[in-house]
């Protein structure tokens, strides 16, 4: 949209300011009906890079620029969003990882989860093969759904089953519990041993087999979205009952949603030539999931877990001989909370992204008239701090202690701390440490907020402290208010964090050596990362 | 549908015979693509209140005319199953339960999930008002959802909010996490302190209120269900959002589910008319959901849980003044298992009318000949049993261990036991036990099952209870096999039911006074619903 055609509602109900919009939560203050019935823009400007607003009502609002022009990311649950794939799509191998690398290593968790959000699954390897391990698994990224089956059922045969899962039985593709609404929309299947001739497994993109559908019969296609299907589970204590469509849309009539199970369809009722309509669009859709180049096999061995989207993907398996033995623990959860762990480590990595560019960017340049550059002394510090073998808080906060520097008060990036140098305190440990509250704990940013105290703290208490300062670092200790008084340094010290600040202090100290070969900003970002909480 | 025109897949898929269908667990046996391209009914006939049909691939299918003639019931989730409201039409009293009542009469608890499937809600009282026991209440119908506000959220004032119900505000109608998706379905807030001032709920209707924006302004009504709404909740460690409709219709076009939320909708984007269009009609049909006949108004004390649907009902709070404390719990679940649990109450209900008409109809025949009805003979034992302080299950058994009298081997009824007289051991007791277990467990069907094995050890090893024997009763041992050998004697006692077994047959052979003042059925169901798990 351009800024000349603005929807004045849309406009006002995004106004970012604090009396609209708790600065806290985010959540809104204002219900849509308190805004008057004749709400108009009375006046704008563009000014600034924002948008400044004056409306009828006499309440003002202000926008970024960037924010008007902008986009949003969908929820990423529709085709639009998805890698629809068969089988030759995995020719080189399926999204796996280990175990181990999946719990310490963010990248691979989001490599992972992302691959489960587009692809729809994803396989972890060296999982330990032991009872009840698959509900610690969907607890890495969201809330285990307890089913009637309990919160892990166990797939293997049983004497006296109420599903064909828990027999050795074949089974075609389908997707679980679509007698339930709301549908569980993970399922994860941990093997713990597969010792059987046969019980493979399989998985069909039912999201591309309703889009083959779609190329190949739109009318089939059509009949399977509009009719609401029932799929029934009764047993003792049971009686579940849905009514909903095969394939389901979105309102601009995207595929969202897949359900295909023929076990468990019940009666559908309708005069004979619709009932004729959907068995056709049914056994047609059907067929499509059965088509072998759509089906990608795999077997499980002890130990993998499989993650897979059960509003999307179709599993299946072979059937097995009672010639050993197969065990299987499954639970279900859902995909929301998957892609919102997700979107906090995408999140997260971006934010490490603008770190590692501010260290590029404006820590190139010189340090308050130091011998090194803003980013080696920062590197420095983080690196003499790991080498002294302090706790990845301290490394952290050692190694983003000066970040303050590059902002000022308003944000705004300021040059090397010119204002310091200029006489002004810019305050960069505070302004620093605020800045680090969006993605750390106080363990990495009061540290930061308090290594100038510490700086003043120690001048009071070790006199030849001082005399070891650089000179730039003696020129700025006047700014920032000279050594603590007595009492100052008192009180300092009886802070629970002193310990922490002065730790850091003493590594921004030392880290001020032309020349020393440091470590890279990449080298601490699992570190930062795992923080990151 | 009429038997001339039946659609053939249709029938073909839902063939009852045990090749088709598991008979353990009611699940299809085949894939809908096992069947031929060229399906055809080779021949039919009408026979014995069935169709019998033979297939042109040679199966043939047997299907009861009731059930080719019936309906089936949907979901029960859309607007066609509900009973709109407005807050007149609980002015006599919402629906509403004692916990102690509800927790043991399956009557109540039928009543209180039938008001939540039906008006949407219901409230509890008398709920013991302490810490995590709405987790309890949860788990009588269903599963708590667990959510990024954990397994229970607080309801009471927080010092740094991430959410506008950890405040004192008032909260207009909106409905919870619309940005999950699956979104939960059903919440439940438990009351522990309320002395605040203000602070009272409300509950608005949303599908009364879309139904009215239908009527009112149908262009609004279609606005909202087609417009993808981006629902948001972002805090440190959440990123959540789902892009749904205000109101969800079914593919018939039902109101199913409605998301009202406006502290939530983040950012829509698209042209400024079809923005101007959306917030006109969001504007509508938030305007309906604020009129004040709508909204019923009630205060939740200390010990009410209010259960309600969370996809169709919208709540709202009254501020409330700091002068005293208010405390609330809250969990989430889903309305597919309160359904499940409904229907199985339900259908536990109609087995207790089955038996009730049984001991009204055929238990009015003569028994054997004895100076009691069958229905007076039954109603004596389980008197009798009840007298005596036997266990619950031991007075079910006792109440209703000649129910195989009413049936023959294949399920049809008899004429009061007229096999038996005429010389034919009709295994009435295994007849009895077998129709019972779709109901009770083993604890209640096999001292059924064993009461005549009991005689015929009685006979073996007391010389004068066989002296006792009624006449009729002394004919049928001879049919039932005569007095146990020695051998089978030792086997029966070695049994652990016997004790039970042999407590029954004592009441059974007491039960046979003429004129003897007993309680009817009905004084006997809740103890049978309580033991029907």
């Amino acid at each position: 949209m351009t800024t000349t055609e603005l929807s004045p509602y849309w406009l006002r109900d995004n106004c970012p300011c604090a009396e609209c919009r708790d600065p806290r939560n985010g959540q809104k203050l204002f219900q849509i009906t308190d805004l008057p019935d004749d709400l108009a823009i009375a006046a704008r400007a563009e000014l600034d890079g924002h948008l400044e607003v004056l409306w009828s009502d006499g309440h003002r609002s202000r926008y970024p620029s960037e924010w008007l022009a902008g986009n949003e990311d969908g929820d990423g649950r529709t085709e639009a969003d998805k890698r629809l794939w068969a089988a030759a799509d995995f020719a080189r191998g399926i999204p796996e990882a280990r175990w181990d690398a999946y719990l310490a290593d963010p990248a691979e968790r989001t490599a992972v989860l992302a691959a489960v959000r587009r692809s729809g699954f994803a396989v972890l390897r060296g999982v330990p093969a032991v009872e009840r391990q698959v509900l610690a698994v969907a607890e890495t990224f969201g809330y285990v759904r307890v089913t009637n089956y309990g919160a892990l059922f166990d797939v293997r045969i049983e004497p006296d089953p109420n599903n064909l899962a828990f027999t050795s039985a074949a089974i075609t593709p389908h997707t679980d519990n679509p007698y339930r609404d709301p549908v569980p929309t993970l399922q994860l299947l941990h093997c713990l041993e597969n010792s059987a001739t046969g019980g493979d497994s399989g998985l069909v993109d039912g999201f591309h087999a309703a889009a083959l559908l779609r190329a190949e019969a739109p009318e089939h296609f059509a009949v399977l979205t509009r009719t609401p299907v029932p799929f029934v589970f009764r047993d003792r204590g049971t009686e579940l009952r849905a009514d909903r469509p095969l394939i389901e849309m979105d309102p601009l009539g995207r595929i969202r949603e897949v359900r295909f199970n023929n076990r468990s369809i019940a009666t559908l009722r309708g005069p004979a030539a619709e009932l004729d309509a959907f068995y056709a669009a049914y056994r047609a859709f059907a067929a499509i999931t059965l088509r072998p180049a759509l089906q990608l096999d795999f077997r499980l061995d002890p130990g993998d877990c499989l993650i897979f989207d059960n509003v999307r993907l179709l599993h299946a398996r072979t059937a097995f001989a009672q010639d050993g033995r197969r065990h299987l623990q499954g639970c279900y959860a859902d995909l929301d909370s998957l892609s919102s762990t997700l979107s906090v480590l995408e999140r997260r990595s971006a934010a490490l992204d603008e770190l590692a560019a501010l260290f590029e960017g404006e820590g190139a340049g010189e340090y308050l008239g130091e011998a090194v550059t803003m980013a080696e002394h920062m590197l420095q510090a983080g690196a003499l701090a790991e080498a002294a073998g302090a706790g990845p808080h301290l490394v952290a906060a050692a190694l983003l202690h000066d970040l303050g520097h590059f902002f000022d008060k308003h944000g705004r990036d300021t040059l090397h701390g010119r204002d310091l140098m200029e006489g002004r305190d810019n305050r960069h440990s505070h302004t620093g440490a605020d800045r680090l509250a969006r993605w750390f704990g106080p363990e990495v940013t009061e540290p930061v907020r308090l290594h100038v105290a510490a700086k003043r703290y120690l001048c009071a208490v070790e006199p030849d402290y001082r005399a070891r300062l650089s000179e730039a670092s003696e020129y700025t200790l006047q700014v920032q208010g000279g050594p603590m008084s007595e009492e100052e340094a008192a009180a300092f010290a009886a802070h629970p964090g002193a310990g922490d600040a002065v730790a850091v202090r003493r590594w921004d100290d030392e880290a001020k050596e032309a020349d020393a070969v440091t470590p890279d900003f990449t080298h601490f970002r699992p570190l930062l990362a795992a923080l990151m909480r």
